[in-house]
């Protein structure tokens, strides 16, 4: 069997059915003494393309979606590791360049590494301490679900470079926001918290799973970035596509008994999301990990 | 300017002295509380082929490689962290015995991610904790010089790959050794301590840099792997550049003042690394990072 047959979200889970990763699934491991850790890798021509972003931008991106991953564990970070690989070609002011980016959120860079490599590779770990992780099994019928910004604007910003659409949405793409205070306020009450980093619905169904619950989602509900209902007008996509469906959106997204944040739907009885625009059941369509490739 | 010009060392330099990166030099960030985090990237083509490893080997060595900066910082293992790239038609049966060899060291895979890429490229970060970190600046004039085994095996089999030589040696170079036990009775007294990753030589030149003092090396002195001399031979190379100049050794190399380990050296004051063989000054040739990409 391929792994673009199963999926990212299938291959960890047989990693974890045959008891080789623990909790792989969650943003971020929790150890002894508060401690949280993340990691993620950046690949071109999979996550950035070097025609469409500069290497500052990259260096941002690559902190701020680790940096987010703390964010959902209600961390306060303390150390960023880089590795970064790239062709002998590449231009040292280049490199300074996406340094000065993963800088930007202020978070030291404490260690890594250099290497060759034929296309460019970024891997960040973030460290951090939290005093509460609610991770993701924690959500209950009754619950209100929140986040904790407007979605839509990576996948319009995506869209936008991809068809030459001139617009803002762009930089929403190029730099996600740090939700690392709003992070740390719902931890401490959130029944489960998770960053939306590959779709609103599929984050979504994470939480559903893991708590034995059922999310219902009111699309109308949905903060929405300006300018997205123009750029899915413009590639003749609906909307709910690019806020539900794309991810990278980097907001928050918790169950919670009290809503600090913009309620969207709420925790009930059942399994799984349910997605409903005035009251009917909608379907949106998603990007998939593995599939193109 | 291009990386291939400045080298990794240069380019880690340059962007320490903009203040940049923290310690980026050392094998591992230590953080609050006697933590210690240490990251590696493996890319295919680069660090390795999959026609010379399988993927349990790969899984191995990716985890020995990380688990030997913790070594060398004195540290026990906690946790590790695993992030894969890999082209969507990778087999399943492919990533679970990649997974079984991350764990055959025995320490939890706790986090990480999965994502498709063109070549294979894995993430590890390791954390772990330390009583004391050694550092690589406290070597002094007097101390002794000790390894914690012999080296050499990894360049050989490394040649024995490359010009098809049948040998054992081949797994050396793909099952490097594990020693965190020996780094952690090193690190309770040792003035400077780091792994053999770069090879003997550019490694000493670390330790002596930082330190501000000459390494002096007597090549007789330093333990050889079984069978490297006669690979050696086949390929028409001095011997010392296999055990001195190419790396991926992992064992470690401290500056003590009393020696539990076999003395290949001391420190005098001065600057640089010298090799001495029969009392004559010897030079080696290095595989450089960056080089030939």
């Amino acid at each position: 069997m391929q792994l673009s047959e199963i999926g990212e979200t299938g291959l960890l889970a047989e990693l974890e059915r045959r008891g080789l990763v623990l909790g792989i699934e969650n943003d971020a491991a929790e150890l002894a003494g508060g401690l949280v850790v993340t990691q993620d890798a950046l690949v071109e021509g999979v996550h950035f393309r070097l025609d469409w972003t500069s290497w500052r931008d990259l260096g941002y991106k690559a902190a701020a979606v680790n940096l987010s991953d703390l964010a959902a564990s209600g961390a306060q970070p303390e150390a960023l590791l880089v590795t970064l690989a790239v062709p002998g070609a590449t231009l040292l002011a280049d490199v300074v360049q996406l340094y000065e980016g993963l800088s930007e959120p202020g978070v030291p860079i404490r260690g890594g590494d250099v290497a060759s490599a034929p296309r460019a590779t970024l891997s960040v770990t973030a460290v951090g301490r939290s005093k509460r992780v609610p991770g993701r099994s924690g959500a209950r019928p009754g619950d209100a679900l929140v986040v904790t910004g407007p979605l839509g604007g990576s996948a319009a910003g995506y869209l936008a470079l991809a068809e030459a659409i001139a617009t803002p949405l762009r930089d929403a793409h190029r730099r996600p926001p740090l939700r690392l205070r709003e992070g740390q306020l719902l931890a401490s009450t959130a029944h489960a918290l998770m960053d939306l980093s590959d779709g609103l619905v599929s984050d979504a169904e994470r939480i559903a799973a893991r708590s034995g619950c059922k999310l219902v989602i009111e699309l109308e509900r949905v903060p929405i970035v300006d300018g997205v209902k123009e750029v899915a007008e413009r590639v003749g996509r609906d909307v709910w596509d690019l806020v539900c469906g794309f991810g990278e959106d980097y907001e928050l997204l918790a169950a919670v008994g009290d809503a600090p944040f913009p309620t969207i739907g709420w925790c009930e009885a059942g399994a799984g999301v349910e997605l409903r625009l005035q009251g009917e059941h909608h379907e949106v369509s998603r990007w998939r990990h593995f599939g193109d490739a």
